[in-house]
This record gives C-alpha cells, sequence and structure tokens, in this order.
C-alpha cells in the first residue's frame, strides 16, 4: 500500500481498413480483464462526445469536397479533446487506455495517403499533443486486397473506405515506414491465422505489462 | 475591353459582440451594388455548408467542455474551407467578398480572449492560409458594456455570446492592439451615431475602391 500510483499504459492499434483492429482491440481488453487490469477501450476519430460529432463529420460521404487540410485540422480538434477529457484522466487514474487509431493513422491517411506535407502534421502533433506519445502501436499489416475484401462485406462504406486500392496502398505503405521510426511500434502480419495474430499480441502486451513493474 | 481580369477585393469586419457589425455588412453591400460593384457577403465561422457544420458545433452551449485548443483547431478548420471554396473562387472571378469576422477574431477571442499563444494561432494561420489575408479589415469598437446591451435584446446567447464582461474586454483590447499591426487594419468607433459610423466606412471604401483603378 505505497503513495506510489501506477500510471496505465497507453496502446494504440494501427493500420489500414480491414486489417482486424476491432477484433484484436477486444481480445486485448479480455486479456488485459483477465488479468485484472483496469482499461478503457476507445476510438479516433472520437471518444469523446464533442470528437465524435467531429468524426460523424469526417466520415459523411456527402462532404467529398472536404479539403485535405480541413480534414487535418478536424482530426486534431477531435483527437486534443479526446486526450484532454478522456485518455490523459484514465491513464492518471492507473487504467491501461487501448485506442483503435491515433496519430500514425493522421500521417498514413492525410500524410502518406492525401499527400499532405508530413512536416505540417508533426507541427499539428506537437502543437497538440507536446511530448504525449503512446507507449506502444501495434500496426496491424495486412495486403490490401484482403483488408478491403473484409470491408466491403459489412455494407455501405464510409468516406475514408470509398478512396481507391492506390491510396491504401499508400496508406499501408505510411504504417510500414512509421513503424521504422522508434521501438514503441510494433507490426503485426494480420495475414495470418488468427490464433497465431493474438498469440503474438499478447506476448507484445506481456512485455509491456512486465515493463510496468520494472 | 481589356484582357486583364480585375481581381475582387476582400473586406473583413471585425469586432466584438454587439458593436453593429451585421447592420454594417448590409450597408457595405448595398454601396457596392449601388456602384455596380459584385459582391459577395459571408461569416465566420461558415461561409459554406461544411463550415457551417462546424460553426454549429462551435456556438452550441452544451459543448461547454470544449478545449481552447480544439475551438482553435475546428475555426481554422472551417475557415479551410471556407477560403478554398468560397473566397478565393469568389476574389478570382472578380467578385468583392465581404466577411463577417476572419482570422482577427481567432486572434482576439482564442488569443487574448482564451490567452493561447499567439504564436500557436499565427503558425496555424500560416499553415492553413499561406500569404492570403484581408485587404481591408475593419474593426468597429465600442465599450464592452453598450455591445453587450444589444446582444442581451436579441434574446439566447451561444456559446460565445455567454462568456463574460472580462473576456470581453481581453477580446476588445486584442482588437486594438491588432489593429496597429499593418496598414490593412481600419478602427472606427461604433458608439458614434450610424449616420456618422456609415459615413466613415463609405470614406474607407471608396478609398480602397479607387486603390483598384490605380
Amino acid at each position: 500500500m505505497g503513495l506510489i500510483l501506477q500510471k496505465g499504459r497507453f496502446i494504440t492499434l494501427e493500420g489500414a481498413e480491414g486489417v482486424g483492429k476491432s477484433t484484436n482491440l477486444n481480445f486485448i481488453a479480455e486479456l488485459l480483464e483477465s488479468q485484472d487490469v483496469p482499461c478503457v477501450v476507445t476510438r479516433e476519430p472520437g471518444g469523446t462526445p464533442l470528437a465524435e460529432r467531429i468524426r460523424t463529420i469526417l466520415l459523411d460521404k456527402a462532404e467529398s469536397d472536404m479539403h485535405a487540410m480541413t480534414e487535418l485540422l478536424l482530426m486534431f480538434a477531435a483527437r486534443k479533446q479526446h486526450v484532454e477529457s478522456l485518455i490523459r484522466p484514465a491513464l492518471a487514474a492507473g487504467k491501461w487506455v487501448i485506442c483503435d487509431r491515433f496519430t500514425d493513422s493522421t500521417y498514413a491517411y492525410q500524410g502518406y495517403g492525401r499527400e499532405l506535407d508530413l512536416a505540417t502534421i508533426e507541427t499539428l502533433e506537437n502543437l497538440c499533443l507536446g511530448s504525449f506519445r503512446p507507449d506502444l502501436t501495434l500496426v496491424l499489416d495486412l495486403p490490401v486486397g484482403r483488408g478491403r475484401d473484409r470491408v466491403a462485406a459489412r455494407g455501405e462504406k464510409d468516406r475514408f473506405e470509398s478512396e481507391s486500392d492506390k491510396f491504401f496502398d499508400k496508406v499501408r505503405e505510411g504504417f510500414l515506414q512509421l513503424a521504422t521510426r522508434h521501438p514503441r511500434y510494433r507490426v503485426v502480419d494480420a495475414s495470418q491465422p488468427l490464433e497465431t495474430v493474438q498469440a503474438a499480441i499478447a506476448g507484445i502486451i506481456a512485455e509491456l505489462g512486465s515493463g510496468s513493474h520494472g
């Protein structure tokens, strides 16, 4: 019963469409809960009522003439609200936060995909987040065609899902490039059988957990 | 019948709440129309369907826990869309654009009012707009108490109008500071009788018009 409060860990799941983020997000949450680690599952864009209002605009196929820079600013507006109102308070309370997409998706989609200047995104990241970054970023990687087949099976596509295969080739390449930048990134081959993918994820989470007691 | 197309002029009206922006915006539009100058009247935040969706969020009193940086990013998201989809095309077509608020309101409200770093706002302004600035910015100045009495008479207040007198003192001071930075700013004493205010505005507009033929 020491006075030192254990700060939570911030885990983000990244990847293009249909790579299995939701399935594996739930797997991680159940894994942590089975070990009595308090955790919060959330997503971007969104995660708070205000950020979800911004998400509705961002995903709306009717907004077909949205300027790429407008899209970028809306992403960071939602993110700032999410980080300050939900993510930081949860981590401060000792909870682990598992988030479906975060700033790496902004680099991959608006930077690599829409070809906005990566330095512009970095400027916004620093203005909004200071030095706040995830503790672990899992990049689920899958050939674009396979991911898109899964999305097609879900029914109506949103504004991003409606982009071309060429766009998603650039997004996938973006995630793989980003993952080389820092040891917090771990790439998981999502084309493997689900049990193999989840065994890999469980191993990575165990490493992070043991680090928290180090 | 030369081949040189006359580019339009971009006029912004600025000032705190209740200084008479709408009345004088309409006065300028009628003045220009009486001289057969094609003009477009618009406003910020807003001016396009997407930017108006963002405005709805920004003005919503239910969003009482909106972070100041989220507010700032939403303002620029709406502005980028407005500039690229409406303002620049209208100016390129030779129209004059008269806009109720623009970036100076962002400096005055989010900078001076909410005390966000002015350098952060300048970074966003340059990222979003490059060197694009108004040709003329009319700052309507009125003691805060008088402006707020006018707003109170209108009925229900929005999220900004609900701020304190102290907040609006900082906003007014912000506009007056901004107006010292560049000759494009012209401060008009809005406490004078309306005819006197409008005679002053008509004089300033005539100067700008004669400049366009110089």
